[in-house]
């Protein structure tokens, strides 16, 4: 039945990534990590289907996302459908229909796979996965205070040194003041500015001065001065009143409470500006303190009005969102990443064939136990049954043969070492599971 | 920003499902338990992305499946791309593109997320999740044996008693044997045979023998005859030539040794024929015995020529798919569905907002010996504040006030019994790692 005439390619559609045994041993251990540190803090796993109603994505994000960055299409019905770009429409929808119900504080976190019509390349591609981590219901500072720890948790959990991090921290009602109220730009203006101030690392000083006056001729000077304050002290100098601003207010409690989390490097940014348009408070976001490599990591921050376009009640929610493929690397370039363990423990080869059904039957005999076993049903000989458990990286090995068979006993070898053993039948559970 | 105009619905899109904790609770038991039999068997996870090239598709499967059933639609550079309606194509894609570097007998498991555009109704939804789990590269009964005794093994540990389901076996083989030399059809009225027969269950006995009669006039009572055999000795006795078939002949000891494994019930069943094309043996379904619903739960069966689309060799593989919606259908008709629990362990309440950073401090100290604990940062009263807890399911709850913060001393108490510990702080993680 099957033609060999049209040969199919064995890649992978383009920008997305197969998971091999290593690369999903990799992938589980960052998910553990990130899940164990999201329920030390009572956190709980919520999921949705990664196809959503496109509507669900034209009313909040910027304009760039729903035209030209994400996979939507009409499914058979004539609806418009849409590969989810980002969580947080789908965890406003589900807490929105369920606002009543839900018992507040809300603790929720998820890590769904996201996509992005984009063009491939190192640390982006078209699908990766977030952890997803949002509190809903507190309006206090302890809500900022919580989520930013958890994800300082979560980097340590990886390994990372507090050095090896730190935490940019700006508030959109700051920006919005110095937009709107200080400067009092027009919307059309502030949005421009916005844009490029959140591109203000990657150019430089001349070329962002430059870029801003194209935007506005007369205030530009003034704009770039406070853009390139150092620190929040330095920014209340420049606009008084700003000190006043709800937020901004207590981000020196912010701080000095970060610190006693073990948070070292904690920094004031006016430039920090993040994509979304939902943030209505405090925003941050965690840098790689790497010198050759001050990339950006994740970030998140308060969104008080997510629910607003389900019709529902204002909840204050702070969140955040940190990325698999970003942390890979993370973790990668600091040397932290695990050693590939094949998570079986015994690997069971046979002199001939004709012995399967007794390996089999010792195989059995240890998973009733809770031992994982594999057995070698080839028609491989034991040598190569051997080298097999190596590629596999299983770390034990027995053969079972005439001997073993009539004896009752088996030889169970470490491969790493070498190291050999000769247990009866009953006793080599024990062996491993006092291990 | 946000305008109130044009309300969103809430609702999931159609045929999907939200995972509230309580679904993912659910979810995430059935995994665990998939995975963790599957892992006792020496089987490792793979994963890739649920968006595929749509040719993938085109060259496998049933012309139903490629054109009605499928999410398929144009990305933005004009590339096919489909929604995965199954796993089998993207395991056979990923062992092609390795398939000299891979360890055979190779044994892999995955979870995936599978999409097919169907009318929603009861077990039928557009996005399920399916188990999948395959071996490669052994030719003999062996690896029939363990994968049928690994899926048993799957429904003893949701707590499935051995007669509450049974395995029907079947072979392409001996099906094939049947249309195309027995009875000599040409390949056209064969298929359309196949496809009635695997309808069989789902009509009377003269519906059956009537739209067979409509498909081949002449030998249909013969067709009608052989489909009825309920043994396979009494097959063998229509068809004596079908002993010698292989896997047929073997189909005893395969049933002796599966009934030695604990399955009690196995039927040879000439009807079972499944959708796909690309079996090339064995085939089996599993199906509930509850007399008022013998649904289908799952199955599988072997397939030694999947690899061909791809240009490489053939190797030998059994595997099987078995989905959430079905197994979650079956827990809950017999009874077998866990409790929900909160995986968090203590609730931490406050007298009053004032002690929110006692609080904090406290759930921190107890974060770091491994207990998980949530604070209230509400604005809520005491009572609210422990009804919040009891909505949540979390086990134990401890309010911090004045009095604990000035005697370091806190009322640990059991939600579910109301027994109280008074517990000095640093007894508290100990109280709670003993249990």
């Amino acid at each position: 039945m099957v033609s060999k005439i049209n040969t199919i390619s064995t890649m992978p559609y383009k920008g997305v990534r197969d998971f091999y045994p290593e690369d999903m041993f990799l992938q589980d251990y960052i998910f553990e990590k990130m899940s164990s540190v999201a329920r030390l803090y009572g956190y709980t796993e919520y999921g949705a289907s990664v196809l959503e109603p496109a509507e669900l994505y034209r009313a909040k994000s910027g304009d760039e996302i729903v035209n030209e960055q994400t996979y939507t299409f009409k499914d058979r019905g004539d609806r418009d459908v849409t590969l989810r770009p980002e969580m947080t429409p789908t965890i406003a929808r589900m807490v929105a229909a369920r606002k009543r119900e839900l018992p507040m504080p809300l603790r929720w976190f998820s890590i769904p796979n996201l996509f992005r019509y984009e063009s491939p390349q190192r640390g982006r591609v078209r699908e990766h996965w977030q952890l997803n981590v949002d509190i809903f219901g507190v309006s206090s500072l302890d809500a900022e205070v919580e989520v930013i720890s958890l994800a300082s948790d979560i980097m340590k959990a990886f390994g990372a040194k507090p050095d090896m991090f730190e935490v940019r921290l700006n508030s959109r009602l700051l920006t919005n003041y110095i937009l709107y109220t200080h400067l009092a730009l027009p919307e059309e203006k502030a949005h421009a500015l916005l844009k490029l101030t959140d591109r203000k690392d990657k150019m430089s000083e001349p070329e962002f001065r430059e870029k801003v006056l194209e935007i506005i001729a007369e205030k530009s000077e003034e704009y770039v001065k406070i853009m390139s304050a150092s620190s929040l002290d330095d920014l209340i100098a420049l606009l008084p009143n700003s000190a006043k601003i709800e937020g901004v207010a207590n981000f020196k409690e912010l701080k000095r409470r970060l610190r006693e989390h073990g948070i070292q490097n904690i920094r004031f940014s006016p430039t920090l500006t993040r994509g979304f348009d939902y943030y209505t408070g405090t925003i941050f976001e965690v840098f790689d303190t790497d010198p050759k490599n001050r990339r950006s990591l994740f970030g998140g921050g308060r969104y008080d009005d997510l629910l607003g376009v389900f019709d529902a009640d204002r909840i204050p929610a702070v969140g955040f969102g940190m990325g698999d493929v970003t942390v890979a690397d993370f973790i990668d370039t600091h040397g932290l990443a695990p050693v590939y363990k094949s998570l079986t423990t015994l690997y069971i080869g046979r002199t001939s064939e004709q012995f399967n059904v007794n390996a089999v039957q010792l195989a059995e005999k240890l998973r009733q136990k809770g031992i994982s076993a594999e057995v070698d049903l080839s028609d491989k000989k034991v040598g190569e049954q051997i080298k097999t458990a190596v590629k596999k990286g299983v770390p034990y090995v027995t053969i079972v043969g005439d001997d073993e068979v009539s004896s009752n006993n088996f030889k169970i070898k470490r491969l790493a070492d070498g190291q050999e053993e000769i247990l009866g039948e009953s006793a080599i559970a024990d062996f491993f599971n006092a291990k």
